[in-house]
């Protein structure tokens, strides 16, 4: 539907738009959270956990007929691979994910009286935070795929829950987002992640994605088809 | 639909109902919640949130299909001007949002037992808060003008999700609305904000209202169509 | 729908069964809301109001497409008093619904290895608690009837949304239902009432649902159809 | 749909993996929860509570249309028992659900730098947790037989706003899941359970599970049909 009817300088700037808004709920609600909790980190991550989910549901509720709501590079990718986007597409989202999500970091930085960027020096490395953005992305690419073909509510509902989740049982607070982590380094508070850690957690990012779509592959190899589908879903993701 | 089969008497008492219980829900749970909090600031906003949008979930799911459950005079002014609501019906919508802000803001007042409307002290100024304003207002219309021509429910949880986030992610605690700015100044507890504060606060809102109102008059554009529409959604807000 | 398929013995089967795990988890989720809050009520409040919600919204939409899943007594008498439910079948739904709630509350009383049933000593009376237990009645049976002829899951989250909101912005937490009134006078717990306090809050509660069914009745006079049910919507409350 | 769409191989795989995800979301987010909540169990077992049932939401929203998201071998005996899945096809789903949890259990640990598996010293025993597994469990397989032929997204919330409350209202925070009791035995944190406590929870879930069967025997007896399914709903469960 979308390569169809909507140009893509629309959906491009449903996703730089989409990105700029999940950031500025990410590093923004990091911010206030911990400036209200007292020292409660669990207070906190509760306050950014829920900020975030229902924001990037909002989100993906408002965009998703738009440009799929991908706000991710590495969904990008899924979709391209699966023949969901066409390849020649995919650098514009890309660059408006990432372009999207340092705007978004600015705003927030702004709103709260930061410098408009700066770079993180929260420490976020070593093989348990590497493993988990493994898990987290795996995790997240494979419920959005296996959703692709579902309506776009369910999709929000199902993205937004399981980033809920994922912030708590992963031990580095689930990025799985390369765009999320480039922007995150940008910001010296809460939510940052210093900036010569990225790199791994992009990789494991990759990883993870790169095995949910070869799971998904697997799954819908000779074709399933629900009943909701043949009852003729809005096919969103594709 | 609304213009059509609910008379304008009936549409303009669900906007005054539905904006009263927004604002005894806003001003209500804000003074439960620092009551409670035992000082813990984070935690107090938590409950104001939740219950916040919980309430406003619940009042669009059940007024929407009336008058569209704006309660908010930039999003009553946002409809206008996109056609979506004549002119000549936007005064009697602003009216009843405002006189039912005030009512609510009363009625909270009242059953914690405060006088029934007293002026808030309570600082809120600066470019960093205006600022947080015109962005938690911009995101708002943005995401009810992208959910338009959405089905009712979609709406109802992309707002109140929206919402949700922007308590958090805003510096302001994301008022976002000009009845409320005004009734808040009518209770001297957590939700208030002083008088003197209002204008510039909905001055920001109203300009980032117009912003976001721009920007989805160029997404719509020559049209974008989604297949949820061209099957027939209920088109809620016209 | 309900009093032509579903025959009144598995309707009121599924009014007992669903008030008593309503029952079950206001009582219990205060018990252990208290247990773990460490003295920050607001903390306990908080997991009261979301295991509450949660509960009730599981239930609606489990007992909905059998009963109408009312569990309130003033909302299967304005059912009746609207012509939605045979007059001859109210006093079966009330029996069910008060005897459901007390088991319950024995239930939960049990699991948490208190006595069976057991006087509450906890004070709620005044004049600020009744005037609360209208607002929060009046608005949730508003809430109800206005989405009376909507979807099964638009109920649902509406109820537990409205229900979220009003814990936290009533002065009296928000019974809103004789049934739940009578029940929780029987534990001496977080979630208790003394029950000599409980017929004025019933009375509110009746006045406040009085109310709002003379409001929807002004509000449907000449009737107003939506798009949603013109549609054909599945008319659980009908 | 799903017997004869999907294969066993591929069910079984979807069965495994959403139990798995469950596990590592069980147990890693008790472990997060108490590590930051600064000895504030309430704080601790919310975080464990959202994070739990937010990503159950989004797993049978995920694999609901493929294995039917049942991630729990009392809920897919009862559909057996019901024949809504082929007896011969228990075994298979039910040795997933084991394994997926053990699976998901040894991630968590890893994600936290644990031992893969390592035996709990949680203490939980005596009549009241066992009554409290009982009724937890006889709820939760009610609110599932009650939505089996409602839409996919029904239960999906059901279910996981079932376990939001559960969590809080029974006195043993709601295993609910053999499969579950069996794996949470091997992560000697938060979500812990001693091996040696593993089969009174088990017995007691059993127990419950049977008599909401029963209870859906009766009440589905001479078959209630409702318009949603006369509309022709998707029978996930089927």
């Amino acid at each position: 539907m979308n390569g169809i009817v909507v140009n893509l300088p629309k959906r491009a700037a449903a996703e730089f738009l989409g990105t700029a808004l999940l950031l500025a709920a990410i590093v923004g609600s990091g911010i206030m959270g911990e400036r209200l909790a007292g020292g409660n980190t669990a207070i906190a991550l509760l306050a950014n956990t829920i900020a975030t989910a229902a924001t990037l549901c909002a989100l993906i509720i408002a965009f998703g007929p738009v440009s799929g709501a991908h706000f991710n590079p590495v969904v990008t990718f899924a979709e391209g691979s699966l023949g969901a986007l066409p390849w020649v597409e995919v650098p514009a989202y890309i660059a408006a994910q990432i372009a999207g999500a340092f705007a978004g970091v600015a705003a927030a930085n702004i709103m709260f009286e930061y410098p408009m960027l700066f770079a993180s020096r929260h420490i976020r490395t070593g093989s348990a935070q590497w493993f988990s953005e493994f898990v987290a992305t795996f995790g997240l690419v494979t419920i959005i795929l296996m959703c692709s073909k579902r309506q776009s509510n369910a999709v929000s509902f199902a993205v937004a829950a399981y980033i809920t989740g994922a912030y708590w049982f992963t031990a580095s607070t689930s990025f799985a987002n390369p765009a999320v982590t480039l922007a995150r380094a940008a910001s010296d508070t809460f939510a940052g992640i210093r900036p010569i850690d990225g790199p791994a957690f992009i990789g494991s990012q990759i990883i993870g994605a790169a095995c949910a779509t070869a799971l998904f592959r697997w799954f819908s190899f000779d074709g399933w088809q629900t009943n909701e589908q043949a009852a003729g879903s809005d096919s969103l993701h594709r």
